[in-house]
């Protein structure tokens, strides 16, 4: 079961649930009218769609996977601003498929990866931190981030915003990486009060930038809120 | 009264408040430097204004009643994040009108049309549902969502927008509807974690679409929490 | 100290903290990667680095004092959209410096600042209220808010949006100013549910137009939620 014992909702188009308010829904047979409106290719009869109150980080890298795992592609990936996510984003993904049972399993195997990809998350009541890592970006990645396909792929976000500079200059100089991208709240992000640097190279650099920048972002957001800095589920980097 | 006793206001802008930390004001002459820098036409001397914390689409759908109802004109609808709305917008409603008295009413309506058309709006933890309708979209309606003039019209919205998107399905292939618009939190919302579905056409068509997609969005939404999903006053549709 | 004792946070690169989650932060010699992807041009070897959870104004206004007292230039502001400040935003600002001293002092003035900045920010459940005053404007307010340099400057702000509106109106009314701008959620905020309005003039003008709205926002605010209209801080204008 994905994300807990919902059988009681009766719907076929219902597929599970996860952290952070997140739901996997399925539509076998799309209807035209919404072909056309969400300007989905056609032929991708089904579609999977996850989303979440808190988290786009965590469902985009879980998605990554999905797509590795099954015969669907990530057509839409939307990041809403929302009260929720705190000062982050929630998000929207939608996979497309010719056959029904793709759109599923590719939702599942998204569920079920997102209790993973929330292990490097770490909220406090001042703000949080997000580190998300790869051996090989896949197209989910490559859609929403810009990573090279096939490459080993890693981000840093840090909220407030004036922690994710410095955890992208932290992790820039750490190790030998490829800078990638860095959004920002007025650009690339959807106003969120976040700074997300995201970086690609040798698979032990980019494990090293994150470490690196991850020790940082401990020691630096505990100066905003005495709470602890715990993961959210259990870190996997 | 509007909105409660709000006696306590002592000035003449004042015009009342209503559900959602909505407020209503009225300027009887706007100053030009504000006609210019609001790009509002100076042959409106007066203003309206409606505002609200909370909900959007209720107070586009009551402020509809209001240009029925009175000789004034929407001028502007811009729809806030707000951190109170949720996974939601808030929303800010400009009346124009030569005389001051007719701005007022404009407002007084939207305030009092409020309480209905949050009927239909329904809030969990985990997110909301809403649905509105209308036997004859006037100019507030063809403003904000390009409803056709004098047509019956309806929306449906879910957050997560995930929900939205199977409520836009389930109304698509509910009815024979033609479907005027599809927003989504990067698409033509103001990044919030919505899916909002649009459409016209025969009058039990419209209605037929917005029952199929209300009886299955309060299924699916009670999949991500246990509370009940209830009506914000009284549901109208 | 600058925000309370954080002694305990040992990085370097910390400099303090002070009220709204606010954070400051000093990089002496910013990695090659990050000055690329943030497009800060490199003479700026050093960079101080100003976040916060709940404020822009307050800190803009801050930083306009910072750019005044030191050898240093603000290179860039942004306004991110954050659920912790209820209907507004949350800012990132970055000073860039040839020395780091410069920027670490930017950083200090800025945070020590930030207790009188908030002095006209008046909350409550409903909305917010917030008014700024400068005798003479320097790079951050014209950067900001396109503030003529050398001159009086203010800023009338109202949330919801629709008291913004009132507030603006008042201020124009009150005083022969010069507008210099108008903001609302759909044009010139990133999405907050607040008007902002901008004026320069004589400086007795600028103070009487904001004494004016900030009566007005205290009565009308009040009309929505039965809390005390209180500063923040201590009130300065």
């Amino acid at each position: 079961s994905f994300g807990g014992a919902m059988a009681g909702c009766g719907l076929t188009e219902f597929v599970g649930t996860a952290i952070g308010n997140t739901i996997g829904l399925v539509i076998a047979n799309v209807d035209p009218l919404l072909h056309e409106k969400m300007n989905i290719d056609k032929k991708y009869r089904s579609i999977g769609i996850v989303g979440a109150r808190t988290g786009a980080g965590p469902h985009i890298f879980a998605a990554d996977e999905a797509v590795k795992a099954t015969n669907s592609e990530v057509v839409l990936i939307e990041l809403p601003r929302d009260t929720e996510g705190g000062a982050g984003h929630g998000s929207l993904i939608i996979f497309g498929a010719e056959d029904v049972s793709d759109a599923r399993r590719a939702v599942e195997v998204t569920l079920s990866e997102v209790e993973r990809t929330f292990g490097d998350v770490y909220g406090t009541p001042a703000g949080h931190l997000e580190f998300q890592y790869t051996a090989r970006a896949s197209s989910a990645l490559a859609k929403a981030f810009g990573a090279p396909l096939g490459q080993s792929f890693g981000i840093t976000v840090g909220a407030p915003a004036a922690i994710g500079v410095l955890l992208a200059d932290t992790a820039a100089k750490a190790a030998t990486i490829e800078a990638i991208g860095y959004s920002s709240p007025g650009n690339g992000t959807s106003f969120s009060n976040e700074v997300i640097f995201t970086f690609s190279g040798d698979s032990g650099a980019v494990r090293q930038a994150i470490i690196a920048a991850r020790e940082v972002g401990k020691q630096v957001i505990a100066a905003l809120d005495p709470a602890d800095v715990v993961s959210s589920t259990t870190p996997y980097i």
